[in-house]
């Protein structure tokens, strides 16, 4: 299972992935699921995916090859919409291609993406891009985009977060949310990949890949378990006949 | 959809239902998914439901005709076990109707039962009773049961459950996570079904039906929320570059 993870904020974007990959239980294997499109100082660009794991590399390949000698490429789109449009168009030759034979064998073709970025003249956005190729928009109103294993960090989300959330504090909502998904489902695992941009500044404002030992990680998930611990403490008994 | 929770401790059992259905989201409406076959003073036992409504109905209904005129029923058989074994069979048989002719409409066909009580002469038992009849039973170290809309109210059983519980905080767990469940999904609702049952009291402690506007239940969704902001003002900061 997967579990990958975008927030929209007035102040910028915060993403973050697992990278954990399971056919089956018994084999469990390490994938980098968040990649970076970005021309550091001009746009941008991460994509992050979910699903069947050939067809996710296929497309990101395919962008890749693009790079060096496609007529369009994600350095060649002029806009966040467009790249969606483009991203979407080499996921759905990808799955003309291979979902036939796939199910066939009863395999699951599907995949989900996250587009996020900012292009100059623009904000910062946030898509979701599905299997079909089609994709919606993040909004103030609707600021944050999963996909995998989408609903054990949801809540923490529905609670803490929303679009004028700090950068700071989208960041540990975001690790939270990711972390209950951890505890909740094995097949969701560390290091998670985590990247931080400030709008407008057109640069990576940090990004890194957090290990389960990690001594921030450590302490995040201490305090938030003893925080935890003393809100139960103070909650109202609940009034026994 | 529905949200069901069963939680077994050493000193007892703790019981929730929401009670909201719907068949698309143009036809919502409240249903009673808490059933108590029990006789006070005598033996405990509750019976909650999920999945196809027409199924969960006929069970409950035929479980009560056969209490007025089977050889076997809920008041005769002997143990919490022979109790499921005849759910089970009970379940077996409304399946075997109806299976064929809600499958040709592509209806949904599938059942959840949570089976919980006490029975003089063994500890309190939880139990889960699937569609095709067989069924498991909750132990020390899982100690809790969930049907219907799951994984929005996992975490914080996860986090802050267990065994060892008190019935306090297990209550104020279970409408926790029936909270969580009722704010990421619309379409589970309250009033929500409480149980609380005293191991070897053969008495339920406490049952209540807790509206939306029931001032404990406000009073308690206002406390978690602040206590979470809290929690997160004393997060460490994530070290950023």
């Amino acid at each position: 299972m997967t579990y990958c993870l975008g927030l929209l904020m007035e102040s910028g974007l915060v993403l973050a992935a697992d990278s954990r990959t399971n056919a089956g239980l018994d084999y469990i294997s390490s994938y980098r699921k968040l990649f970076d499109f970005s021309i550091q100082g001009e746009r941008i660009l991460y994509i992050l995916t979910s699903g069947n794991l050939s067809i996710t590399q296929s497309v990101i390949n395919l962008l890749r090859q693009d790079l060096a000698d496609g007529s369009e490429n994600l350095q060649t789109v002029p806009t966040m919409f467009s790249a969606c449009q483009y991203i979407g168009q080499i996921l759905r030759s990808t799955e003309e291609r291979d979902r036939p034979i796939l199910e066939k064998d009863r395999i699951d073709h599907r995949v989900s993406l996250i587009v996020a970025g900012q292009f100059r003249g623009e904000d910062p956005a946030l898509y979701l891009v599905y299997t079909q190729g089609n994709f919606i928009q993040a909004s103030e109103e609707t600021p944050f985009i999963q996909i995998g294993e989408t609903k054990y960090g949801k809540p923490i989300l529905d609670r803490a977060f929303n679009y004028h959330s700090s950068l700071q504090r989208a960041a540990l909502c975001g690790l939270l949310s990711m972390d209950s998904t951890m505890i909740s489902n094995l097949s969701v695992g560390s290091p998670v990949d985590l990247v931080i941009y400030a709008k407008d500044s057109f640069k990576t404002t940090h990004r890194s890949r957090l290990q389960e030992t990690d001594p921030f990680w450590v302490t995040m998930r201490r305090t938030w378990q003893k925080s935890l611990k003393s809100a139960f403490d103070h909650l109202p008994e609940l009034p026994l006949d």
